[in-house]
């Protein structure tokens, strides 16, 4: 099977209570990119500036990451600064400088529009969109967004809902699209809004899965320490994601465990700076933390 | 088999964002009462004050539970009030008039002596000791505690601590009892100080269970609407306590499937003021929803 993402690729800027990088490789797309890639080759789609170094691209595509639909644009690659507090939970955006982003069209490469398993990473909803139409042989779309398109874009979002099959918010996300508190409710609300199933991610609380005749729970894997929760969404994604392509099925009992997958998955994103530990963990050491959660949910 | 549980009596007022009940029945030996009786008939140990009706003494005997072990004395019951915020995470103690709890020494019935499951509800860890010391035949004790006492009597519940199988903790109570921010961290930690298994109860996100060689973890049922979580921890208990007590096993597969009993009994707790909702809920009911909670998290 195939499995295109569109989205961010950018320089992050991260402080934690803890310790702090500058300049590191990040974006939605990154590390979808890197999360999906130990399960099934990724499709690349984005734009980064003059200034992205070639080794970047290159470690890309040592991990079969294809980046025939990443552009390079006169300007600067994006730039994003944030700051978690010691929860972990709360975060704050230092700046935004979206330099070549703000013009950007995605272009899906001639030889990508046959793919069947596409993933439309945070950002501008219209883009997503742009994206999107041009994947004709598209069978199973999955769509990620954030607070801010919800307040500035709800119109576009809405239309990206209404064409896609699966979304995935965060519980803040949820509750801001729905006007509904609990978050059971705030899923079911979502499903009205067009797609057939939900995904809930609650960070250390765990993830949810709703869909028609469709509820399945489950809580986080257990990581002894944080480092860096930039991208655990993207890397759930990316992991759920990866896994359906590769076994080219998105049946209910296929859907659960990729839940697993995508846990997993996001577990070692936010072990490591940028994609620091999605760079060091292979399918290996992924299938060994599948099998630890899934002991620590079986009944 | 036979289950005791030694804790509070009380008369609750409560507010939430959106409604309040006052001098309600409530306590934590209460609760764990209501919630363990559809499983297993409860001794309780307790006292209670001349202002308390027969009414309730009565609906108790209703429900199996032996009131032999409830002392009335002279004085008025205990008496607590709280108040919700709206993300029922919060709760602050508006007042609390111990009352005949001051002086409370609690008796074991000698016919109630040869209890096997023991549950020490919260309450002074100097009481929870001197009610566990009269149960000699006791195979299987369980402990819950408090924010206070592990603030003013921490030498005591460490004791209590050495004694039993099992404690129950909410977050809060487990970083503050071990030093420990990461709450897998503060589980194990627990474990050190004497307890075979430790609970750990983080409200609408559910559960984990973790001991030697022993981890399962567990999200919440999803309730609907929330209207007191007053008692919840404490029903969580009893549905573990009851479970376990009715199989007379305590075997790791049992103890996994009596935390889907102790989640889907405080579900039932959490839809109504004092003890309504779980009074209402029989066995069949919880049936119902353990088999729904099942599939909730079977891969």
């Amino acid at each position: 099977m195939s499995l295109l993402v569109v989205g961010t690729i950018a320089f992050d800027s991260v402080e934690t209570p803890y310790d702090r990088r500058d300049e590191v490789l990040g974006g939605s797309a990154t590390h979808f990119a890197y999360a999906a890639s130990p399960f099934e080759a990724v499709r690349l789609v984005g734009v980064v500036g003059e200034d992205f170094p070639d080794k970047h691209l290159g470690e890309f595509r040592d991990r079969e990451i294809d980046c025939a639909g990443v552009e390079v644009a006169q300007g600067k690659t994006f730039r994003w600064g944030g700051r978690y507090e010691a929860d972990w939970n709360t975060r704050h955006t230092l700046f935004t400088d979206l330099n070549v982003l703000e013009t950007f069209d995605p272009k899906v490469p001639e030889q990508h529009k046959d793919t069947r398993f596409v993933f439309l990473a945070n950002g501008t909803p219209s883009v997503q969109m742009r994206a999107l139409e041009q994947c004709d042989k598209a069978e199973f779309v999955v769509a990620d967004t954030m607070n801010l398109w919800i307040d500035i874009a709800k119109e576009d979002l809405l239309a990206v809902l209404q064409r896609i099959d699966g979304v995935v918010l965060n519980d803040e996300e949820a509750r801001m699209l729905t006007g509904e508190t609990n978050l059971i409710r705030a899923a079911r609300a979502t499903l009205g809004l067009g797609p057939r199933f939900v995904i809930l991610k609650k960070g250390e609380h765990g993830a949810f899965l709703i869909g028609d005749d469709l509820h399945f729970a489950l809580p986080a894997y257990p990581v002894d320490e944080v480092l860096d929760p930039t991208g655990a969404g993207d890397s759930f994604a990316g992991g759920f994601m990866g896994y359906l392509a590769s076994v080219k099925n998105t049946q209910p009992h296929t859907l659960r465990r990729a839940m697993l997958y995508g846990t997993v998955t996001a577990s070692f994103c936010v072990e490591g700076f940028s994609v620091d530990a999605l760079a060091a963990s292979d399918r290996s050491a992924i299938e060994t933390r599948y099998n630890e959660l899934a002991s620590i949910v079986t009944l």
